[in-house]
């Protein structure tokens, strides 16, 4: 066994890149409270009101404090930066000084050139020039292949928020790895790959070489990158925290080269609770010592900021990263998986205070030991900064080294990717299916030219059928405008770091979203159970509608209504699975929006359920706004409804809670609690 | 009919891009002689001076007068540039003046930077910066997708002269579509091309619908170049002259963006002679002021040069552009093509001067016209500057609207392209038999490990089992190395102006290439007819050979060894043809070589023919130097034995007549004539 790994329980993990089995050889489960925690450290304190200044300043600045505009990105691009290296235990930033955005034009220059000129920046006009001219974009590339279908669809917003001027995201590397073995056994591991590919040279193949030649180019970079820290990642960690910084500086390396639209982190709680445990017991570190890098390890992660445009800003309001790390869950072999790091992680918001990012994620299971699950309560309480999901449910696909990327995908660390997919307007889509494919606010023809409904008031039957054969032409542009995003993401900004840490036989999955679904379940409940009566504008295009009389509203755990929606999601799933996707991608789909929804709700008309043109959708399987009067169990249950299958990328719920919601004034649940609940 | 055309005769290439039938509606055949012919006005000796002194300053400062070290070259990059625009009536130049080489980085920075370097001039450290971090190179690409084998088969130089450091080149755009159409009418029918492209976005059509995206602002480009020399081509050309430049600022556009091994200029004499006669008939021009434009349009491509290294310059010795223009040939109706224009073209030489460039290239046939015939012999006699090849053969697969590309590649204007492939060294491979795939001269493992050859005396059905298993295996890495080159080349270096000027749907071919034919042939002889023993060195490696008696030597019409080389490259073509080519290319080969023959020699050790290692090889299809003992008729008579459809892209015969050799000491043909026979 190499010296680094001494104490180690060893196993298949040696002599093969394999994490999970690292973890369940060597993890200790931790029952115990968290009386065990120690406090911020003075130098914690001192750096953590540095970055407090820092925000204060750039709140001031208007957003953004400081901006690249003429070094390109890359993971060598900049020197060392740092808060007060002689208090950081955890050192990195994404350039050469904390706060100051990097310029990330591959994902497309004119979104680069606008992100700085909205907030007073210029990017050097020879970048310009050459990110015009000689270096194309991912942008530029879809834009070149796109149809006028695909244009019309995406100006009219019945597909939207797609990836196609900005990074798509979503891909975590096993930045564990990087810690584990060191980046000179990750090279010999990649040649080894890249050795392994056919000899015969087709276009796959020839594509595969190329990637794995560059993810070796970025795994050396990433040496050269910490050796200008002082650190030397091309060996295996020897400690604790070792382990946090080589792991942080594979996870540093994507973000200095992905502006993508979620970040995240993966699973690293239970892995570095194993170098902890170690050192404890040799008598490494103190537990303050631990806590302190822990805490300036998460301090980093709060740090990480992009350039990014107004325009992106409306998609993803609150200026995400979504360095989602997932915590706790339970193994296969049927011990959870909670350690004491897991209790230092989310220790981090009472150290540190509340915040957004990164989006710390308890896996929940009915399993978890008791202590920690009061913990959790405890800290959602007072800081309402935690993320819930199903890890009951997840476990039986993806085992028990999975992550979740964003808010809700779900992936194998290291084995399993997305392509990100942003989001079919189911709303939008029923309208078109009564106005034959006309755009009920342009009133251009965007749609196939179907005939519209033609009676003045909705039959059921017959919207449904028009509803289908409208839902598998959007499906169909949807997966074929995707496919050429994914073709040039590949292209033109391939995740070279992120690719690095995974896999050589990746499992992809081609995400596809759903926006608006209570509102088709609601419209269409409108249409079957009450009366719906179209109104028509001066061309005899349905603009508006009149309901008479009241229908079951989805979000009441009434099947009637919940069916439909059930029905919706399984239809659009099969509409989508009928299409050629990039690389052989995996079609899921989710229903998630947690801010989109506001901008999706602009670009649709009324609707048969009474929302008004322009109102926002409810947030992703949400019931509509105050439409579940049946209280908080009724309202979960309709959503609970909705099957995981034909959703596998991930159904969102977010839920506020107050303190009468459940019955009873003293619920530990208390405050706003935004749950995902992936069922 | 568009006004330009008037005066013409119309036909189905009014309503679709279709010059051949323009061509075919319009050309006037000419039997006349060359006593129409004007000789050179002032203007042009005025201008050819210039070009002449500029010629002295070249080879004065080495080889190179200028080069562009900071602007990197594409369509519009740079600004107009004259001798003297007061005499010009055929106007540009690669870069804003004359003799000044442009920057190509796409092929590959290093070699852009070295041609710079063994020139005395420095790349701007930013382009290179920029090259080797943010915008990958074809070579760059196929470096990182080699495999080992490929790297080791390239080093041993027994798959040699790959252009995945330069510029494939042999694609012609159909530069006479800029007169004839304009740029407005192209662009609108590559926006039709584009939009019936199908649906479902596989990974082809993906590529392609960028790929005409490209084109597309090629051809804007080429509008807004034009302009800047105050030239409006985005309507059809009105005159002669307008024709002629339209036409060239085609061919500019591509010398502009690319750095190709061969950039021929397609087919272009008939179809300005049809605008010729025109404009005579109409009085618009006369025959003075048609050769003149003529005269000032051949200059500029004997201007045409690019910045290559030294190693490139091994390979194609004398600094080559290979402008190949194709004259002359016979119509698919029986009309020969001969025009007056014709005549002028040839007359270039008579005018300026004898000079390698452009490569002019009459497509011979029987039943040319007499009087243009002899025309052509005189021009060869006193300029040695014509290239002759087998109209009657060609015809018969590619019609009569081919032209040459490079030196022998025959190709439909404008409906088929070839991906070029440099060649295979079939002597090393026969070597590699003999040593179990162990190199002669390095001593390592290249090949794989078969079994060696074991006797001291060569028999030839051994020696032939050995060698056709090493073939196949040659063959194998040699296409899917070729897979690789083209796959990166289409990535980053596409060839956007030449493919701009095709249909949709080109045809391409897949070419190979054979270096080391009569060597084979002659080694095999010896091994059959004679009796060869090996010599072996310490390490039991056969490296020399002692060969006792006398056997047939290729070139001398003797069926007993033209056979042998007749069997060898049927067999080769087979194993190439067993193998999967980049975007279904149609497999063919040349034996080709016009001087790298000299490189090849180096690379190659002892061979059982009585070749002394480091010897160069006979160039293309020719005998060995001084073995076909029974005179040229019988030398020619081997070469035309080889089997044209095994060698589709062309067999080479490079050929030295003195005025004795054919019997007759008032033979029409005197003096150095190269020929290239395509049988």
């Amino acid at each position: 066994m190499r010296s680094e790994w001494n104490g180690f329980v060893g196993g298949k993990w040696e002599n093969e890149v394999n994490v999970r089995d690292f973890i369940q050889k060597n993890y200790t489960p931790y029952d115990g409270d968290a009386s065990f925690l120690a406090g911020p450290t003075q130098n914690t304190k001192d750096l953590w009101d540095q970055v407090l200044e820092l925000q204060k300043q750039e709140r001031a600045a208007g957003g953004v404090l400081d901006m690249d505009t003429k070094v390109v990105s890359t993971i060598t691009s900049h020197g060392p930066g740092y808060l007060d290296k002689s208090k950081e235990t955890i050192v990195g930033f994404q350039t050469d000084k904390p706060f100051k955005r990097s310029l990330q034009p591959y994902g497309g220059i004119r979104m680069a050139e606008k992100a700085c000129s909205d907030n007073g920046y210029e990017v050097d006009p020879e970048i310009s020039e050459f990110f015009s001219t000689h270096r194309k974009t991912h942008n530029a590339g879809c834009f070149d292949a796109y149809n006028q279908e695909m244009r019309a669809c995406r100006s009219a917003h019945i597909i939207t928020g797609l990836p196609d001027a900005y990074g798509r995201g979503r891909i975590i590397g096993d930045y564990r790895r990087v810690a584990l073995y060191g980046i000179d056994y990750l090279i010999e591991d990649k040649q080894a790959q890249k050795d392994s590919t056919g000899r015969v040279m087709t276009d796959d193949v020839i594509r595969l070489r190329e990637e794995l030649s560059e993810q070796m180019i970025a795994l050396k970079m990433m040496k050269e990158m910490a050796a200008s820290y002082g650190c030397d990642i091309s060996k295996p960690a020897t400690n604790v925290q070792e382990a946090i910084q080589a792991t942080y500086f594979g996870y540093l390396c994507s973000v200095k080269e992905q502006n993508g639209a979620a970040m995240s982190l993966g699973r690293t709680s239970t892995f570095i609770d194993c170098y902890a445990e170690r050192d404890l017991k040799n008598g490494t570190f103190t537990e303050e010592q631990i806590q302190e890098f822990i805490d300036h390890f998460i301090m980093k992660l709060r740090c990480v900021k992009f350039a990014r445009t107004p325009e992106y800003n409306q998609i993803f309001a609150g200026d995400p990263v979504w360095v989602t790390e997932s915590i706790g869950g339970v193994g296969v072999d049927g011990r959870h998986m909670v350690t004491k790091m897991s209790f230092r992680y989310l220790h981090t918001l009472e150290n540190l205070g509340a915040a957004p990012e990164p989006n710390l994620t308890v896996l929940w299971s009915t399993r978890l030991p008791e202590n920690f699950k009061k913990f959790c309560a405890r800290i959602s309480i007072t800081t309402s900064s935690i993320q819930y999901e199903n890890d009951d449910l997840m476990r039986v696909t993806h085992g028990d080294d999975y992550g979740i990327a964003c808010c809700v995908s779900s992936m194998v660390i290291g084995k399993e990717m997305q392509f990100f997919g942003a989001r079919a307007n189911l709303a939008k889509c029923l309208l078109y299916a009564l106005n034959g494919g006309i755009d009920e606010k342009t009133k251009k023809q965007v749609g196939p030219k179907y005939r519209p409904y033609e009676g003045d008031v909705l039959e059921y039957d017959k919207v449904m059928d028009k509803f289908m054969d409208m839902m598998e032409w959007q499906a169909d542009v949807y997966v074929n405008t995707l496919n050429i995003i994914h073709y040039m993401h590949d292209k033109y900004c391939y995740e070279r770091a992120e690719m690095a840490l995974h896999d050589k036989n990746v499992k992809r999955y081609f995400a596809t979203g759903i926006a608006g679904l209570s509102i088709v379940a609601d419209s269409l409940s409108a249409i079957k159970y009450a009366k719906v009566e179209v109104i028509r504008d001066e061309d005899g295009i349905i603009t508006d509608f009149k309901t008479t009389g009241d229908f079951p509203k989805y979000g009441n755990d009434d099947d009637r209504v919940d069916m439909i929606a059930q029905e919706i999601v399984h239809k659009f799933m099969t509409a989508i699975r009928r299409h050629h996707t990039y690389r052989d991608g995996v079609p899921t789909t989710s229903i998630l929006t947690i801010t989109s929804n506001v901008t999706y709700g602009k670009a649709t008309g009324n609707t048969p359920d009474g929302r008004r043109a322009g109102q926002p959708f409810a947030p992703g399987a949400n019931p509509m706004h105050g439409r579940d009067s049946h209280g908080a169990v009724a309202s979960l249950a309709s959503v609970s409804k909705l099957p995981f299958k034909d959703a596998q990328d991930g159904i969102s719920n977010t839920f506020t809670i107050i303190p009468g919601a459940l019955g009873k004034e003293d619920q530990v649940f208390a405050g706003d609690i935004e749950l995902d609940l992936n069922k």
